[in-house]
């Protein structure tokens, strides 16, 4: 059986409920996410044997974080517990004309300033098939990005495949280092890639890519970018987003294995219930569709599209869906019945 | 004034709040509805003299349905008690690309396992207009159909006007028979009929008519097919759903009464509140329109479509609209207006 | 700096929640709010020194009230206190196909029956910029009316700025008097003035403009009889509103000076989270406009337009948004990112 | 079967929830109360025909107390409809050491503001056993004081036994009239008066008892008062309120039927949930009791009592409890044990 | 290391919030619990190794009681799955002067209708600890009854420790076997057995203790006849209880090791949060005190009746604690002060 | 009139609701508080001129703890804006047996990084009556240390009364000073000490009190210590606290000025809604007691108490109660009655 094992942080997450702004909101909805830890839950939902590798402090706060990603079978035998404090990010939810916000009050927490003995990675990634990392990781501290690249050798080192989503954050990288001086090196080890031509931009030098979202040469150029700085590069791919409104989203995606390029249909998405996550569903469900469906790239890749746009209906950070949610959305079954 | 009594059985529903999974619920909303009694409560809104005849538990949890019943002013004079269990049914809302589900739990209720004796059917239809069933009760149990058919013969018996919703639903009819063995007999006295293509295709035995909704000729084929198994038969209706997406359906109908076909202008809802009881709402408003609009049938099919679009925007099985808002609908006058 | 000063009455707003019909409802959500208030609450929420002239109880409701008050911002130094009560009303929100409605319970109130010797004016108004009135005061009692019209007469004496929105109510004016015979005076002072025609039809008499629409020189027509009738008049302006549904409406706006008609792109908004307040949000927004853009009616216009779409994903009567969100709006950047 | 008709007003009643203060509440609990009415609840709980009498505003929020009347089984066959507002009550629940407190706003309401001719007494008290009514109505206006009496010198004419509550609210009485200037006149038809030493103080007029609450003669002598002022007295009764706090209180209660005084056990009651309409959860248990035990004065009073306690732990106005729970409680039942 | 075996039902619970009656409740609570169950999450929360055997129904309702049980960290490998239905019970939690009550509503769930083959005892058992059971499952039907003796007996010839929980249900055997013709058999192999004299006259037959609970002699009667049934019994102890009100318990314990009886203080709880489980509680301290402090039979005691009260604070069935927050309780340490 | 300057720490509070445990919570109550900031809020509400100094971060989390500030009155002219984050403490609120938990999470708050230069006093401090500070200031940081002292010299030399709430934090003091390194050096120049032995053991040095709560010498002997160690010391007061459980405390209050013994009742505070801020409330009470009662310490000291009692009943950190109220209670009025 394939096991998976994703690193980065988990956040306790605070939002707002029913639209409210943040100074209408009398109560916070607690929940608990993070990209990397997204990806996890999207593969324990699949009947995948999914594992996630962070650090919590140990207080009641990082108990209840245990709690959740036991309730949602990701393994935790590799959890690290110390540090001072679980990351916090806030949510505002907007709808329509208002887009959502997010306050970050991530700085300080354990993992950020995690130990280089907090995780043993020969052990950790012992019969393993599948790694899974983000550029969040290595933009929150010099250590997380230390342990990162860490990971990523001893992986690269037991022939796992590794997959990587690019996930630039502009509000982290506060540690003196660009991204371009550190991301280069820990792609190289990478065999997927997540990504579009923004992130790209920031990830990999000013001169490798241009920002250019609408021309339509800029995914190709990103793309042999890629392939010409990872050698170990085999699948590249995007989730396009053609925005309406903060509660309407056309999703569709794009793959590229070095040889053909592979094109989802795209898909009307609203009401928009909640998209934080739905990039890590994407990616969720690109792993799943390569386990599966193996050479079958189309597949895998409706598979990816079909669960983020499913993302987008579920509260919090989580992908909570079967395989068979998805495979019947990839269908396109009528979801305005009620199944009864 | 006009009496009507439907028949059938009233569940607890047990729904999730703001679009959560199962999964995620720690509070159910707790509401009642079912089909025939969601048509008793639309004509009781409308001011018609509305009564239902069901079995309900003597315990605290059958109690609270006695007192919704009574606030929604539905006569509950020849309700029985008794039995096991009120029948629940669990209700995740979806939105978008994720469509709604229900879980039943109704096997064993105390409607399920009625008496023989329970119900002196001609005690109940005495001065009675109008007697209302579906096709739920016969796919109950055995008991239920037997009981539904002896309400049928006293209803026309007594020269009351029949209605019928056809109402398949696939996870019920377990206690041993097919729908067409038993329904072609409780049909043969009915005078109004709703369904559907892919309803009568159950209902009325798989040589009767096709499942091809798509077809042009498929309702004309089962109207015929209805008219010929029916002898008491007047008028026959169809709800049109054309789904967008879960939080968007496109809703219209249509009426053939032997002589000449009646459609309604197709009318847009979105966002979808809750689609559990449109059905109901337009049979409901079928009925009042019948009743009051007497030949008038296109204007009685305009009412069934309005209300029927108009229960998509409220929350529970119930259609809680009064006849003036229904025909404001129907002149199509701004809703977006505030009234005040 | 500019000092804005905004008379008019308070009330307590209990509004249902989840799109809940009134019968459905176990709580009410209780916020505040009143046409001229929601104006000054978006000024304050600009950096304007919003101040507001009302009257409230004496009692834990009123102390609510000014609590409320102070939180957002807005200056209430000359608020009277004494009376009866506050008043109420009651919102019914609505969705898609059913439209929200509003229940007065608003007779009798502190502000309604307010005295002579509550308002200084001359006081009040010292060192003020601009001050803001509604054709909802002068509907509300004769008293009141009459101490609109001091306030007008003492601004226009001290040479203030002053602008009117027309607001017809038409369950208001109940103490005796029509609109026309009470609004023309109050309109000769105003500078600026928002309106529509079929407002307007009430507020300035049956002969001076006909309340049609949709006619292509309705508007052409009520501005030239607003400015015959108002020797003060500089500006007048009108919301445009198509109603799609009582969940999507497309929001323009339209400015005339006197010598130019300006007008701003129809923007798409759904869903509509709350559109009660807009209109205040569009006034509050010109106001704004006027202050900062000075003789850039356009960009004062396009302020405006994106103020009011704004506020209808926005809880409540207030437009809880800063200049930076309205300038990012009219610039008309994605909002389906989240801002991270 | 026994008829019980009950007279008065029936108000929203707004209250904050978890104990908060009015400036800390963000929604407002809404239901439904008031003295007469709550007697008619508990009757109605008691399995008697109680009916209730009052008027109400013809519109939504007039509909949403006319369910809730009809979901408690309470009869409204008489209800009159019109005016301008249904009277509000706001709530804070206080908790301990800090009392709770209400804000009314009932001035100007429909019931207050009721024509001569909305009530046909003659007819309303056709067949009836019992009419209730209190000292509320007659404070409420000099209209409602005048219906009042009319009712009770109907009732009287036509040998129904009458109860009054003497309910002495010092905020209301604000129509230029003293309690003792109105209250004599009405009292002396009742039969049966519920009321104690401070309340009767103001009712009687200062000269006829003093409000020395701890004197031990101050019963006997109030008994004494009102046994010499009306005629057809029979029985009067007083609820024993021994407050240790806002959540806890010792009930006892006490009745004279004009040979002998009945004294009951005096009752622990903590925490308290809900305390108001514990009064009337007295008088409803003593009227039940009068009209089922009898003769049996110590048992009607021990029920009255019962009742009264079980009320304290039920939010909201009404005693929701059945004869058999109020019985069961007079048993001294154990509480603490789950009832499975 | 220790490793526990529980075997019994676990219900969705629906309780009312807020001490709400049934009929008051718009929402219901969802949790899950059961007794054997509840005992299962005691033991996890202190670190033992917890395992329970049951049986779900396979749709997404089981689904939900698989989650939650995850989150415990309550082993499940061998739960069966399969039926028709979970299990349900309605809590309407009392207050003061007024009791809880509980509606039932289990049967004809999937662990009553439980087939031979669901469980595979002797796998099930290897390497276990402990196995527990208590009264509820032989009451529920007779496949229960086979199954919990097939257990108990594989258990007995592996040597492993058994204790039962006597937890008599009046409403439950209905399967046409009084307790008394199934009980003495199971309860032969029993070692630890959790029972008070009213249980304990129910199950052991009329004729072998008294139900007088108030006498002194009733424990050592019981004591004495139970050791008299069982063979293997060692330990036999009893939570005693001393019911104020339904908020204020009086919680003690007295434990008979066949040779001498232990007393533990008795401690004040008030106010009770949830009572629900606190039995259960009582019998996982026990379990965990008698694994822990070996033959310090006070000891384990004492943390059993700590424990106990605890639950009592604690929303739910289950009672969420640490070894350490028990240790603290027995220690008898001010819980008045804030922990910070 | 009277200005009081407060400085200090105010956080973002997250609590549970409902006696939750922390892995129970779906929803965390979001409030602000904190030991000054709440002493604050107290004299705003007793109409005293509260003005706070602090430091926020410039974020949407920031500008809500200034909305709240707003709402409550408290003047924040010389709040400092800047810095990473607001510090943020979770509580968990226990009930009966199971005490409440706090948890920290406020390292490298705004406050706690605070900068030389944020603060300049001698502005801040003109034309101020009294200056407040507490033990937790200085456990923060050493640059917050730093300012207290700043302050402190600043106020002594403007001769500004000088308040000190001990208030020691055991799970602060981090950065490296003990409690009495820091401490003696700031109560030199204090004029009103609030703290208890135990707290004194800690801030004066191991050597000058005895940390023996009981003995009946502990107060006088820590009340010598104190005036020893301050010159310029005038009254010094303890807040009595006798627990009996998380749900019911004994509140009492004792107050040297050097010369007298000043002793207040005691008085039982059950139920116990929120203790969380009721040493602050009795701060707050205190000064304003000192502020307005001048020499009548009895008084002062009583109304702290009733200050603090209060606040017992109040959800939340602030004591949200008028002067009015204090005094009631001083008064020793019933509380049990609705004031209505």
């Amino acid at each position: 059986m394939n096991k998976v094992v994703s690193f980065g942080e988990i956040m306790l997450r605070l939002s707002t409920e029913r639209h409210l702004r943040f100074s209408q909101a009398k109560t916070f909805a607690a929940s608990y996410g993070g990209g990397e830890f997204n990806v996890a839950v999207s593969l324990a939902n699949y009947g995948v044997n999914a594992n996630f590798v962070t650090k919590i402090p140990a207080n009641d706060i990082g108990e209840c974080t245990i709690k959740e990603m036991r309730k949602l079978n990701v393994g935790l035998d590799n959890v690290a517990y110390g540090g001072d404090r679980l990351g916090i990010y806030f949510l505002e939810t907007g709808a329509g004309t208002r887009g959502s916000k997010v306050v970050y009050d991530r700085a300080y927490s354990s993992f950020a300033t995690m130990n280089d003995n907090d995780f043993n990675w020969d052990e950790i990634l012992k019969d393993v098939t599948w790694f899974h990392w983000s550029g969040i990781t290595p933009a929150i501290s010099e250590t997380a990005a230390k342990q990162c690249l860490k990971a990523i050798q001893t992986a690269h080192k037991l022939g796992i495949t590794i997959s990587c989503d690019l996930n630039y954050r502009s509000k982290l990288w506060n540690y003196g280092k660009e991204p371009h001086e550190v991301m280069p090196e820990l792609l190289k080890y990478s065999n997927i890639i997540l990504g579009d031509i923004d992130t790209a931009y920031f990830m990999l030098g000013k001169n490798k890519v241009q920002p250019n979202y609408q021309h339509k040469d800029s995914l190709p150029t990103l793309y042999d970018a890629l392939f010409a700085i990872c050698p170990n590069l085999q699948i590249v791919a995007t989730t396009l987003r053609y925005t309406v409104s903060a509660s309407h989203q056309r999703i569709g995606g794009i793959l590229y294995n070095g040889a053909q390029v592979y094109n989802a249909t795209i898909k009307e998405v609203t009401p928009v219930v909640d998209r934080v996550g739905s990039g890590d569903a994407f990616m969720g469900g690109l792993i799943y569709g390569l386990l599966s469906y193996k050479q079958d790239f189309q597949k895998a890749l409706d598979f990816a599209v079909a669960a983020c746009c499913l993302k987008h209906t579920i509260s919090g950070d989580y992908n909570l869906v079967t395989v068979e949610e998805v495979e019947q959305m990839m269908l396109g079954e009528a979801t305005g019945k009620v199944s009864r």
